[in-house]
């Protein structure tokens, strides 16, 4: 029982920085949508040059690549404890309950995110064309395990 | 008449590029409110330890200010014609029939993110004081003349 007080006081504390950026849960909601929203259309830039779906523009391929690696790390800052709830939103239980493989699943992205801009910065197509196939592959798994229906 | 067709055209071709960028005046919308969003939440962390809310922390504060510089381009990109309707939004008529007045109103905004930039990296508290009311006056700025109440 001292041993859960313990622990629970030492999560709080670790947490308190993460819940203290944001004022309210609707706050952490909010931004951490508002972060995927644009780095999923700067993503999809990319992405659609390596699809051949535009053309292929090295320096255009770079400014949303970097784009994409500084916003990678912003949403996960504002999934703390309590932000499941304050504005509607699709994050399952999941996200809290299996903390440890969210946290796999977000570290995953921002590393493909890393690795995107490294390519964008070769200038090589092909090489561009792999870290998007990966970059892609990380966001659908955490889709797939962390992102359900919509609830208020 | 043919002069108006002409410019007309020429308004379309140069505003290609921008509406180019997303598929539809929904994706437009919320990647601005989403950009908005962010940006907002960066800038609140500097402004709070600028009024003392918080204490002075000076690498926290070139990290949400480098990130308030970065973003501050972002939303004025996602203003394209037609874009005042697709998803719930306040941007007022003005924004495009005063373009003129908002291009000016976004330029100064930007360039305000930018001093932002440079006084956190000063790492002078007074500076960041001056620089935070700044770009402070120029958001409530273009909001008052800019922002008006939701429509759907």
């Amino acid at each position: 029982m001292k041993l859960r007080l313990v622990t629970a006081l030492l999560l709080g504390s670790l947490c308190l920085p993460a819940l203290a950026q944001f004022q309210t849960t609707e706050q952490a909601i909010k931004y951490r949508q508002g972060a995927f929203s644009v780095l999923g259309a700067h993503f999809s830039r990319v992405a659609m040059m390596a699809q051949g779906i535009q053309p292929f523009d090295a320096k255009a391929a770079l400014e949303n690549a970097e784009l994409v690696g500084n916003l990678s790390r912003l949403p996960f800052t504002a999934f703390g404890p309590g932000t499941d709830k304050g504005a509607p939103n699709r994050a399952k239980d999941e996200v809290w309950k299996d903390a440890a493989k969210f946290k796999a699943a977000s570290d995953k992205m921002v590393a493909e995110a890393g690795k995107l801009e490294v390519a964008a910065r070769s200038g090589d197509l092909e090489a561009l064309k792999a870290a998007v196939g990966a970059l892609g592959k990380s966001c659908k798994s955490c889709h797939d395990d962390f992102r359900g229906s919509r609830r208020e």
